[in-house]
C-alpha cells in the first residue's frame, strides 16, 4: 500500500478528489431531489465526481430543467419506484459499476435497510458508522469525529468498530498513525456512574497492551484535553494524544450530534461526513447542510471510496 | 418583584454587576491560589465585587505580593487549614455576611461537601446545578445551558430541577418567559433506545398541560432546530421555541460538557458559569478558563446573588 499524502484542510479534500486517476461514480437515488441534484451538478462542474441518477426519469428531467442543471454528462437510469431506485443504486455499487451511494428523496432508514439487505445489500461485515471530518481549532489540520448519526448507544465493542472505520478514513487522508481521544466529561474513570469513562479505560488499555494496534489511544479525556495542549498541561496530562488528537470518539449519539451541530451553528464551521462500513461510502446529507458542506462530503466520499 | 432589565451580552453582565446598589461580597477560600486572587483583583479593580479572602494569611500575603495584587481593599480572614477555610467561607455566606462562594485551592468535591453539610451548609432544598451562560450564534442575546459539570445522568425529575435553576437565572437576566429546548440527537421520541427523548416528551407535556408554568418548553430538538430558524424550517418544525431557544437542556453531563468545550475551543467563545441551587451562587472556575471567562463568571454570580 502506498502511503497516502497528508490532506490538511477541507479544500484539500476537493483537490485530492480532483487528482484521483479516475472520476468516482456517485449514484444518487431516488434522484428527483433538488438539493441532491444541485450538489452533484456542482461536484461534476468542479471535476470531482461522475454522477449517476436513478429515479423517475420524467421528474428528474423536469426538476433538472427548473434548477438549470445540465444532465448531459450524467448517466440516467429510469426507475420510478423510490425503493426500487435505491435497490438499483445499491446493485450498481455492489457490482462495482458505481463507487459511492448518495441518498436522494427517501428516508435514511430505507436506504440503510437496502444497504444492509443480506442478499442484495452492501454489507462488508463491518459496522455502519458515521464519520465526520472538520478542521482543527487552528485550522491547520483535519480532525475526525464519530458517531453523530448512526449508532445510538455503542458499548465498548461497538466503539472499537466505530474507531476502526474512523482510523481507516484518517489513514486514507494521510494520517499514518492516528491519535484517538475517547471523550467524556472528565478524565476520571467512574465505572459506576459514567460508563463512557469505563469504555475509554477498556479501549485505551487494549491499545496499550497491543491487543489493538496502528494508532495511539488515550482517555477518558474532556474535549479540552483532547484538543488543547494548554488545557492538557493545566490538568497535568501528557502523552502523545493529549492536545493533539486526530480522532474524537464521543460517548454516544447525543454528545456526538451536539458536538457536530455546535461546530456548525456556533463555530460557523463547514464539515464533511460519510457513512462508512459498507462496500461503498454513503453520502447522507441533510437539507439544512450548507452547499459547501454538501460538496466537501461528496469529495470526501470520492477520496475514501473506490479501489485505490 | 420588579422586572429585571434584559441583559444581552457578556459585557452587559459586567455593566449590570457594576450598577448593583451594593457591591456583592465574594468570598474566596482557600484564598492562597494565584488565578483566584488574580481574577478577584481584576473584578475589584473594575468595581464589580468586594472580595473577602479566607485562608493562610502568610501565604496569601506572600502570593499577593508576587502577583502584585494589592490587598488594601480586600477583607482577610486567617484560617490556615484548607477545609476549615472553606467551612468558614460557607459560614459567612450562610449568615449573609458574604453573597458568593468562590472555590480556591481545594477540590470541587470538598467545596460541595461543605456546601451540602446539613447543619452548617448552604442547602436550600434545591438541586445544585451548573448553569452556563454564553452568547447566541448571532451574538445578539444571551443563552443558557445546563448541566455540564455537576449532575451526571439526571432523570426527568432532576432535569426539571436543572430547568428551574436555569429559568431563575434567565429571569434575573431579564428573560421574563424563557424558551427551553430539551436537546437530543433527533426530534423523534424513542423511549426504548434514547431516554433523553422520552424525558423531553415528559417535560414538554408537563409545560403544555400547565403542570409546569412560566416558560415555554419544546423537544426533543436537535441543537440545530433549537438555535436556527432555518434548520427548524427545513425540518418542518415550528412553535415558540424552535430556532429561538433561550435555555438548552442537555441529555446528560457528557453532551453538556462537550457542548461547553466546543464553544470554547472551536467557536472561540467566552462563557460565564455558576453553580446554583444553594443559598449563594458558587464560582468554580477551572485553571484553563480564560481571564475573561473568569471575570464574566464572577460578574454573573454577582448579578444572580444577593437579595435584590
Amino acid at each position: 500500500m502506498t502511503r497516502a499524502k497528508l490532506i490538511r484542510s477541507l479544500d484539500d479534500i476537493l483537490d485530492a478528489a480532483k487528482r484521483l486517476a479516475t472520476r468516482r461514480k456517485v449514484v444518487l437515488a431516488p434522484a428527483e431531489q433538488d438539493e441532491g441534484l444541485r450538489s452533484l451538478a456542482e461536484a461534476l462542474r468542479r471535476g470531482i465526481v461522475a454522477p449517476v441518477l436513478v429515479g423517475d426519469r420524467n421528474r428528474i428531467v423536469k426538476l433538472a430543467r427548473s434548477l438549470r442543471v445540465p444532465l448531459g454528462k450524467m448517466e440516467l437510469v429510469d426507475e420510478p419506484d423510490p425503493l426500487r431506485a435505491v435497490q438499483a443504486a445499491v446493485g450498481l455499487c455492489r457490482r462495482g459499476e458505481a463507487d459511492i451511494l448518495m441518498k436522494g428523496a427517501i428516508s435514511t432508514d430505507q436506504v440503510l435497510r437496502a444497504v444492509l439487505d443480506r442478499e442484495n445489500g452492501l454489507a462488508s461485515g463491518k459496522l455502519l458508522t458515521h464519520v465526520t471530518v472538520f478542521e482543527s481549532p487552528d485550522r491547520k489540520r483535519l480532525m475526525f469525529m464519530s458517531d453523530p448519526a448512526v449508532n445510538i448507544n455503542p458499548d465498548a465493542g461497538r466503539k472499537i468498530e466505530i474507531i476502526q472505520n474512523a482510523v481507516a478514513a484518517a489513514r486514507k487522508l494521510g494520517i499514518a498513525r492516528p491519535k484517538i481521544a475517547l471523550l467524556a466529561a472528565t478524565e476520571k474513570i467512574n465505572p459506576k456512574d459514567m460508563p463512557a469513562t469505563a469504555d475509554a479505560a477498556i479501549i485505551t488499555k487494549m491499545y496499550e497492551t497491543g491487543q489493538l494496534t496502528g494508532a495511539d489511544a488515550a482517555g477518558p479525556f474532556g474535549l479540552d484535553v483532547a484538543v488543547s495542549s494548554f488545557a492538557a498541561e493545566c490538568k497535568g496530562i501528557s502523552g502523545p494524544v493529549a492536545g493533539k488528537a486526530d480522532i474524537l470518539i464521543c460517548p454516544e449519539i447525543n454528545s456526538a450530534n451536539i458536538f457536530y451541530k455546535t461546530l456548525v451553528y456556533f463555530a460557523g464551521r463547514e464539515m464533511a461526513g460519510v457513512v462508512l462500513g459498507a462496500k461503498a461510502p454513503m453520502v447522507v446529507t441533510s437539507r439544512s447542510d450548507s452547499a459547501a458542506t454538501k460538496l466537501y462530503t461528496i469529495a470526501l466520499a470520492a477520496v475514501l471510496g473506490g479501489g485505490e
